[in-house]
């Protein structure tokens, strides 16, 4: 079972530290490593982890243990807003995981927090306790300097560890989520208004899909002005690619306008992928352990 | 570089012996055994291994050496036609591996059972010295009662080894080609003739896809009659998935007639539906480094 693991950590600044904490993880877990991205004017580093429940276990609170001898929240100024040292740890399903396996994962490493270093755990998005304890933003709002008062009102009791603040670390949230898929449909025209027009249609906050945050965007492709619908796809399980292509299809095409290309902006999840082209193909009875690859993967 | 390895060896019948030299290939090469498939009245068993190009070369050096101690040809009696013990060798390449690679690897693994056991080697399909050398059937036509003979003509020279075959063995048939997707197209209705006409269509051998063969049957599915066109796709990245679709679909629209599904019997190397995924989304720029699992396993 695989799964991903994407903490931040409120240090963006000192490359040496940033070094001294990834070592840290690395020796102390086994955990993979698959990227880190730091910003000195954010002044926090966002870590990319893979590995199975146990390593990712030991991965954060090797994480924890190593932020918490190195940054201190009450001298720590940056641009993005945080509440602890270590800020945020969502768990989200790779291969052979389940959305539940990340929120078991999620409390029993923020339950090992909160015993081990008397730090205070929220549990956010699928992994929350209650449903206006999700969205991250609201968790958040007040950042470090507001926590102490936070953590009074019993709306915000923490779900693990004291009801008051880490001195130098603050709280961290942990949580479970499934993978984000950024996703852009660029179209024949550049009337932005009909990719706005697009973008309402689809997205959840104004009645359309589910799992589809959507703008719509004016950008410039080689040198040409190109109507953009930007999405991000937030549960691929239940809001497929394909049937968010299709309806897009259909709306532009209500305008007179097609589609001229899509594109995928960083990492997707192989399933996603796979899903369009059993949808495409009219696949009937197709299981993934088909996939040579997984098969391989499996052995 | 992964490339996958579907020797067939001459013994199937004689349990004991199959689990010797199975095992004799696991601990001497250290390739990952994926499946095994005997049959007793072919009296031939089908093994399908996975690994880098040094473990499989070891690997099947070692079959051999196992199916040299084991299997007599002057004794063998099977339906299947064979012309050696262990009868032929394909390599495929898989993730990170090309038909070039493959096709090296075929070389140099053929080379090493002639010189290392005295056993005439022909090379067929993507790796032949001669265009009338590519087929199986046309390499294998007299069997190992007629190997003799056929290599005395000029024609049939053994690519590697002596001219005369090894007395017990035989000679060993080593290649490399395509994985070979099994993809059947369902039809909404019981006219057989619909998917003759669309298999003609869409064949090789009657002017359709260079990579497809076709033929059109009736099957049975959950009791109902359903004309089907069944397909083997020889090369996907030169042939796709979604153009044979496309053009079934078109053709059977001229009849009147839908597609009610398709399937995929066995495995499918992962690469041939992110293809169709890719077409059917439209997408641009896309390369298959952005697969998530594909980026895990470049760590």
């Amino acid at each position: 079972m695989l799964i991903e693991c994407v903490p931040n950590f409120s240090e963006g600044a000192r490359p040496d530290v940033i070094k001294a904490i990834v070592a840290k993880v690395r020796s102390e877990s086994g955990v993979r490593i698959l990227d880190l991205q730091s910003d000195a004017s954010h002044n926090r580093s966002v870590l990319t982890l893979a590995g199975d429940p146990d390593s990712l276990a030991r991965g954060v609170l090797a994480l924890v243990s190593a932020c918490l001898g190195a940054i201190d929240l009450r001298t720590h100024r940056g641009e993005h807003p945080r509440l602890g040292a270590v800020d945020v740890i969502p768990f989200i399903p790779l291969e052979g995981a389940t959305i539940k396996d990340c929120i078991d994962l999620a409390r029993r490493s923020g339950e090992a927090i909160a015993k081990t270093h008397g730090i205070p755990v929220f549990l956010y998005e699928d992994a929350a306790s209650a449903p206006h304890r999700r969205g991250l933003e609201d968790i958040r709002r007040g950042q470090f300097e507001g926590l102490a008062a936070k953590l009074k009102d019993p709306l915000w009791a923490p779900d693990f560890g004291p009801s008051e603040p880490h001195p130098s670390f603050g709280a961290v949230v942990v949580g479970a989520r499934m993978p984000l898929i950024a996703f852009n449909v660029n179209l024949n025209t550049d009337d932005v208004e009909v990719a706005k027009k697009i973008a309402r249609g689809i997205r959840n906050s104004t009645g359309g899909f589910r799992f589809v945050k959507a703008m719509g965007l004016l950008v410039e492709i080689g040198g040409r002005r190109v109507a953009q619908v930007s999405m991000n796809m937030t549960d691929f399980t239940k809001t497929p690619l394909f049937r968010v292509v299709e309806t897009i299809r259909n709306e532009a095409a209500r305008h007179g306008v097609s589609i001229a290309g899509s594109e995928i902006v960083g990492l997707v999840p192989a399933q996603a992928l796979l899903d369009s082209a059993e949808h495409y193909l009219q696949l009937t009875g197709f299981s993934s352990a088909q996939v040579l690859e997984s098969r391989l993967r499996a052995e």
